[in-house]
């Protein structure tokens, strides 16, 4: 149901960039639901989406490390990498258990990532360390967001995609330090935030726009654009929170 | 002792080689070595090398993936590389442990091992495969090899880090599955897995000749260059079989 409305989220957008405007506002419930099957094919398409994200991740990262200037920040890069893999397999075996092979799920939904990738390709070592650790960020934001609403056996698989966070806590020390010794540095990579908050949030529409089922699935305790409006404005506020860890926004 | 003797590894090289060609040929005797002190820095400096190949192994992979023609191609590239930083963690922390930080371990060796991938850069997917399998297996022979004659703790270190070999399964059964269909493959592929195990070995020596410590400590039960040259015949006659299940050679 939900899923046909969500053309309008253009508006919810906006508000989402409203919201980032301001730090530090409360955040909004997340969206509850009480109870979902846990043998329902959409959450399976959900999961078969963020296994496609995770192995889109995995390979840009490495693209973008082409730019680190050490090699601490090689073996970083490589470690972040290495547990989008280990996400990946997680995920691959929840699916194929449900019949989907992770092969088609990539492909199926690897023109969206791709092009999210291809729009936020950083120009700068720092913009590729704000991407990694934002681009972290936002999926844990995800991921914690939806898990809320989830069945608790799914709730338990998406917990455990998420442990390792750890990987990303580099490269926010590195972009603090850098911002901390050049404040010059500050304004440019604050946009560069914004951006990939904004283009983040537009793709992940395109997905819900292309799966009602997994939309309803999300947002099923929702009876109106509200529920949707409160997902996106929990996403922002985090987002906004994690830019000011790196001592920016 | 016998590290000041490796100049002379040139001409093992040269039977490394002869055994190549005659496949089949029995294995010789593994070094036998009563008992290493754990505790030596020898040993220490040896899995430093192995992380640092481990390292350079897993962007090099990477970056040889992208003449990948399909997903799971990539799927199965992204999984080795994600066991070659399963590796390189347990080596780090096994060196940490004796106060060697990795990255300068990497550093110390990354040269080396740059150098034997720039004249090991594939031109095609298949030379690529082939590279994937037969480097995978190289590095699993050497760490087998040099397992035997290792302390049981040090042992267990290099067991583990071999422990997933499955994962270059894919790459045997592509190429062989091309040669099968397109027999004309064969030659140049077999020519291409020769000059990997030469160029292996050319650049094993140079580490070996740089850090007469390990040397010595790998052939420390030979009383000449015997026990090297047997350790070399044993991972070309490992390498001969690999071919064979490549169907070349």
């Amino acid at each position: 149901m939900v899923g046909r409305l969500v053309g309008g989220l253009v508006s919810i957008r906006g508000r989402a960039y409203d919201r980032l405007m301001t730090p530090g506002a409360p955040s909004s419930e997340p969206t509850s639901i009480s109870s979902i099957d846990p043998e329902d094919p959409a959450l399976t398409k959900l999961f078969a989406v963020l296994l496609a994200g995770e192995f889109a991740a995995f390979y840009r990262l490495i693209d973008e490390s082409s730019m680190a200037p050490d090699v601490p920040s090689r073996i970083a890069i490589a470690r972040m990498a290495a547990s989008e893999i280990a996400h990946f397999d997680l995920l691959a075996e929840r699916i194929g258990a449900h019949g989907v092979d992770p092969v088609e799920a990539v492909e199926r939904y690897r023109s969206v990532f791709d092009e999210y990738h291809r729009v936020t390709t950083p120009k700068t070592w720092y913009e590729a360390l704000v991407k990694a650790y934002v681009g972290d960020g936002l999926a844990a934001d995800f991921y914690n967001e939806l898990a809320h609403g989830l069945p608790a056996e799914a709730r338990a698989v998406v917990r455990e995609v998420m442990a390792e966070t750890a990987n990303s806590q580099f490269a926010c020390e590195q972009v603090r330090a850098a911002v901390q010794a050049d404040p010059s540095l500050a304004s440019p990579l604050t946009l560069w935030g914004r951006r990939l908050l904004g283009e983040a949030i537009t793709h992940a529409q395109w997905v819900l726009a292309a799966e009602e089922e997994v939309t309803d699935l999300l947002f099923a305790g929702a009876t109106s654009l509200q529920g949707v409006a409160n997902f996106f404005d929990s996403v922002a506020n985090k987002h906004a929170q994690r830019m000011a860890d790196l001592g920016l926004g």
